[in-house]
């Protein structure tokens, strides 16, 4: 028992000690002045490792320490032959009223009922599966041609001395415990208790408060301090959709924090110095797939630091969490700027897992003006996959024009190349003969490759090429090309601009109002804007971005001239400018998007599927139908009236 | 470095390396096969870690680390003299443009300017205290007859070879940072991040993050897997009241949970097996001295357990997490009935640090028919102090006087005994002689004694007597009177009604609809509720409660009863009879407080003290001004409209 605690602990610490101890030859535990001693006399070093006795009573780790069982249903083994034990557990199957697979959350164990045992006998018959039964008996080895290579305890049964029915299960579930018969999402859903007992979910789940243990872990070991913030809050101006609480303030409401922004800013002027916190965040954005109403994002922020120092902090800490189940990450991750993963990928969260690239032939197809007149920012680009993944079926040209749609001012073409110097007959309508020629031979269009060229607005056209190449590479990959390299390829997108334009004219904060301009560009603020950097890092992971921060602006005048500059109203967030003109230090924080995260670890086909009870992707609580109707009595309370309620 | 690094992982993982560390004689490190080896030769067991290189670069945990700074200004000591060093932080004090004290959220550290560096002392001159600077210098030793013992750099001081101005602070801020001038607390809570600077401040909350983090290693270590749970749910029936958060579909809200109770039920549904989370609940109490609309409970759950796990795990996860400066807590705590409670504290959260219960009375005083007519449920008590705690001023027994007005079924007396003989003249217009002199023999009333009596109601008579004892004992304390023993004494309450009378006559829950009757006592369900004892406990720390929970129904019948008797609407809570019934294990747990328990183990006067930013006891957030209006659009936006708005 001691044994297994210490090996336990020494993981915990990130010793590793079960690997070193794995290849010693022979071990030993001595106890000595509170101090249990492991070691091994197999090897030139003697003693492994020290676990020195705590204050209490029993340190020995244990998953049935305070509870009525004495093994789980994956923990019995052939040592254990001979011994009483007491299982508890969901009855999986039974046969003939006296074979049973007893399965709790760690595994099945087999248990057999005595040929005499009436009692138990009759009790079985009369329970449907999923009850929950608790049993005492004795562990028997499996005649050798019955042990089960496949289940962990297949090398033994349990013969029940004593069985006692814990709760009845009602005779039929909405759906079966069976990993064949997965009933659809919408039910999983609704009965989120029966789909939690499923394996892989069970996985999910453990998996999740492993990483997230070993995240706080890293953190805490480097010196950052966990603080928990405020979620009911003031709204933020110009940031996402905010839920709002009613107050008993008539008129006034609370606002649900879409980040801990504000405070984590406002701990490092409080000398906080490092601050970590694993945060609930809210944010409305309606029905939008794969979003949740509220979600967990890992929050980062520390003084005196600058954009190497975040970056190497997440690349350290996700080094030291990744699970072990994956390759190990490189110690450290790539980098792009924002302008050439625009221009080579379309995108700002570039899957870099393959290469075929956007290709730049504006010089090329700007020749043919008559193109050209029409567009303020033209651009032409083009994709070439060779003929190995050549495969452009009359379903990908019509998804790729239906793609092409949502962007009015380009125009795609795509062709199979049989013979590149036919290209041109075929673009006639489009292009000048000439231009098509020079395309040909320039941007080496080859035999029995596939074409993807857009023009147009320039914007655009990476939008959509960027789109076009993924969605191609996804056609082949489902038809069973191996394209994309395999594992996990983080990537820091940097050199963000500080602002965009959006749709009024008006400038607007592609990440928020608090993130710092490039040092070099900060002349550029009056004359330029648009060309202004922002101090701002986005962390994509297999081409989804899956965490993003700044250093922050401390400047207080800086801070004011950004505001106006967005054309925030000052007075909302005086409180900031305030803070900064006390003494704040230069910081700079992160945040990681967790349940994102966590479904690419556990590559699963949904975020839903890493959270234990997720909304719907309306945002409705599919175990309790929330949310409901208030009554009349409450809306007094809080001083609302609900309007527009369809009273039928 | 690698032993810095080596001890801190062996720490985390409960290891406390570093005292069997500092007990060797000599240390030696080695590297070996990606392992660092670190052994005493002294001893007759020779290594003692070993400590596995990871993957990653640098392992060697740092407060440093990540930022642009090489010290932080509470590390340098005199082994560091003579190095060239990079400091960060905040102008704590300056004199002559010269002498400077540089501080941080690690220490104070004294820099001195170079007599011909006039660039220096200008900037100096020109900015105010509280600005944030950095200097590049060389670490001197201070002469010894300047050692600053006060100090923990008190022997070194650090000649500026560079400085510069990183933040200037405002000329005035709202306080300053200075121990001897702290502001009041509405100052102090509106400019938070000054607040924050303050060592008292940065140890609550680096203090909370420490015990936090020993908590759920504790945890993790006995296999409880970390889940969060939603906070946007349904309105939970008959419970506190709670926020709504009203949604996008017409008359349609969300409420926010006051906590996760339903979700770590289905968590066990869900063979979960063992849950906790850090969880933020919400209540909407108004207007109540210390409490906060947002706070933070410890929340466990886990299956096929029972009362006794519970308690043993709860006093286990306590004696591990408790700061090492405070002496250890036992490995039991000591246990109480409810009835016993309230007969000897008049309270369920009984201070046992003290004497003095309340003595039984009512036999004698009953004797007086008079009196006992007019009352139901007639009970008489008293607290008798002796001699020594003799003091009974007019103050005193005003504020007892209008503690009793709080109960107007009591009659309260309250005498300094000078003869216990002439008790019975002070109280004729109460007591008939005979009584009196009976309760004078019979009670062992003593010369020179406090005697507080009180007779009527049984239940105000105990609630009052129980007020008046902390009352006395809490003013004789402020006089310097010690009668509390030292220290932190927890303490269990159990055997909690499972029913109380509300005020319309009805059955209601103390603790909530989901906690399980005693065994022994279901039979009386129908014939006496009243009598049934709930499988409940509550952790009283020094006369606070601090936590609660109970071992749960998972019977669904016996559950549905219980919400007919509680007259709850089952349709509300159809999901949880389902999860009873779809094979619900037997499961229990509990749920600590940890804003209280924290101001505790703090020590501070309010749980303001301990969070980061809290809610005045309003309910406003003093740093931002929230609640705030919210414009007609978004109103709108949620289909409500807000009433009552006072429009000037």
């Amino acid at each position: 028992m001691m044994l297994r605690s210490f090996l336990h602990l020494g993981r915990l610490g990130g010793l590793r000690a079960s690997q070193t101890i794995k290849n010693s030859i022979s071990l030993q535990v001595t106890h000595r002045n509170n101090q249990y001693l492991l070691y091994s006399t197999s090897k030139s070093q003697n003693v492994y490792l020290v676990y020195e006795e705590n204050d209490y009573e029993n340190k020995v780790d244990n998953v049935n320490k305070f509870t009525n069982r004495t093994y789980t249903c994956g923990e019995l083994r052939s040592e254990n032959i001979g011994e009483n034990v007491n299982l508890c557990g969901w009855l999986e199957y039974q046969r003939m009223n006296k074979f049973i697979v007893l399965r709790d959350s760690y595994g099945e164990t087999q248990l057999i009922l005595k040929n005499d045992d009436d009692k138990s006998q009759k009790l079985l018959s009369e329970i449907p599966l999923e009850s929950i039964i608790q049993i005492q008996g004795t562990v028997l080895s499996r005649p050798k041609d019955m042990f089960n290579k496949k289940q962990v305890t297949g090398e033994v049964e349990v013969r029940v001395e004593n069985l006692k029915v814990l709760n009845k299960a009602r005779d039929t579930l909405p759906f079966n415990i069976r990993e064949f018969q997965k009933a659809k999402e919408s039910l999983r859903m609704q009965y989120r208790y029966l789909d939690l007992r499923f394996p892989q979910m069970q996985r999910n789940l453990r998996v999740r408060s492993e990483m997230l243990m070993k995240m706080r872990e890293f953190l805490v070991n480097n010196h950052f301090v966990d603080v928990e913030t405020p979620t009911l809050f003031k709204a933020t101006p110009g940031g996402a959709q905010e839920f709002v609480v009613p107050t008993k303030f008539p008129g006034q409401f609370y606002s649900l924090v879409q980040s801990p922004q504000q405070f984590k800013q406002m701990l490092m002027a409080g000398a906080l110095d490092r601050y970590f916190q694993i945060a609930r965040c809210y944010r409305d954005e309606g029905s939008r797939p794969d979003r949740q109403p509220e979600f967990t994002q890992l929050d980062i922020e520390l003084s005196f630091t600058d954009l190497e120092g975040v970056l190497k902090m997440i690349e350290e800490l996700l080094c030291y969490s990744w699970p072990t189940f994956h390759s190990p990450l490189p110690n450290k991750f790539s980098r792009m700027c924002f302008k050439d993963a625009m221009e080579n990928y379309g995108t700002d969260q570039p899957d870099v897992r393959f290469e075929y690239k956007l290709q730049n032939c504006t010089d090329i197809i700007k020749l043919n003006e008559s193109i050209v007149n029409k567009t303020k920012d033209f651009g032409a680009y083009y994709l070439q996959f060779p003929k190995e993944y050549a495969n452009l079926s009359k379903s990908v040209k019509d998804s790729m024009s239906q793609l092409a749609k949502k962007y009015p001012n380009v125009k795609l073409i795509q062709n199979k190349i049989s013979n590149p110097k036919d290209w041109s007959s075929k673009v006639t309508k489009l292009l000048s003969d000439k231009v098509a020629n020079r395309f040909i031979e320039e941007c080496k269009l080859k035999e029995d490759s596939i074409l993807f060229m857009a023009y147009g607005d320039k914007k655009e056209v990476l939008g959509l090429l960027g789109k076009v190449r993924l969605e191609y590479v996804n056609f082949l990959e489902n038809l069973g090309v191996t394209i994309r390299k395999k594992g996990y390829h983080f990537l820091w997108v940097v050199d963000f601009p500080l602002f965009e334009i959006d749709d009024d004219g008006n400038l607007g904060s592609p990440h928020h109002p608090f993130t710092s301009p490039h040092p070099d560009d900060v002349h550029l603020l009056e004359t330029n804007p648009l060309k202004v950097r922002a101090l701002s890092y986005d962390l994509v992971l297999n081409g989804n971005e899956v965490g993003g921060g700044s250093i922050r602006i401390h400047d207080p005048l800086l801070q004011e001239t950004l505001l106006k500059m967005l054309k925030i109203d000052k007075t909302s967030l005086q409180h900031i400018l305030d803070m900064l003109a006390s003494g704040c230090p230069p910081h700079g924080g992160i945040a990681l998007g967790l349940d994102r995260l966590l479904s690419f670890v556990l590559s699963t086909t949904s975020i839903r599927d890493v959270i234990a009870f997720p909304k719907t992707f309306e945002g409705r609580d599919p175990v309790s139908g929330a949310p409901s109707t208030l009554s009349e009595k409450d809306q007094k309370l809080y001083h609302i009236q609900s309007l527009n309620v369809d009273k039928s």
